[in-house]
């Protein structure tokens, strides 16, 4: 059982923005910080701005950024977008071949399961993961605070 | 997010046994009743003999049934044997490779969200998915209750 790669870098990509408060963010930077390919990070952007997590602004000093607070995005919403699916058995899937399939209680035991896993995401936030991490900045390649702020004053 | 295969099938062979009560059951009627192969459900057959949820009986009129009453087998059970791995991430990995390990909060929630998962699979047992199914013995293409025991008598 694992969530796909697109969930993994779509947190990633949430969290540099998180962290690079006030900023706008470019995929290049975060793909580097990420060792991930610019390509794949472009496809998982549309989905998050889709469903309104970040926007972009165009032009040479364009950018990324949160469309909403950190704290206004929680992780399920994050792997509900992401996920390809969570059909965790065969019997989640119309048309199923299972010959149990209406006469079992899996499907409504892994459902109540699977419900469970995403109600704790549900608790956690982007900011959760963000928040109080001074040497997040640094991790991700952002300059600390103090310069960041200076660099916009 | 999903379960493997393995899983998937390691439930049915479990029910299978369940649901032919006081009988031996042969892997051959599994793979039959579940349209699957004989050689795949061997192989599922061996973590489950090992972890005492199944035992086998050699010989001509040999087979395999449940090692421990049905209602004493949790889903949780099962899918901590036939999961290869619950790395929902990679930073559940040793030796990953993501900049933000030691700095994230993500692995916490992940982990706390995984374990509220295979709570609620252990409030669930084999028992819970077969008894009182009038139509379940007759899905897995076993003899209505009564026959069943005349054959035996």
């Amino acid at each position: 059982m694992r969530l796909t790669r697109q969930t993994n870098y779509a947190i990633r990509i949430l969290m540099y923005c998180a962290s690079n408060t006030g900023q706008l963010s470019r995929i290049r930077e975060i793909a580097a910080a990420n060792s991930a390919s610019e390509l794949f990070l472009f496809k998982i952007l549309q989905p998050l701005v889709e469903a309104g997590m970040i926007e972009t602004m165009r032009g040479r000093n364009g950018g990324i950024r949160l469309a909403k607070p950190a704290h206004l995005i929680t992780l399920r919403e994050v792997v509900e977008v992401t996920e390809e699916s969570f059909a965790l058995a065969e019997c989640f899937e119309s048309g199923a071949a299972c010959p149990l399939m209406d006469n079992c209680e899996l499907n409504g035991a892994l459902h109540q399961a699977l419900e469970a896993f995403l109600s704790v995401l549900g608790t956690y936030t982007i900011a959760d993961l963000t928040q109080d991490k001074p040497f997040l900045r640094r991790r991700l390649g952002l300059p600390p605070l103090v310069e960041a702020h200076a660099a916009v004053a």
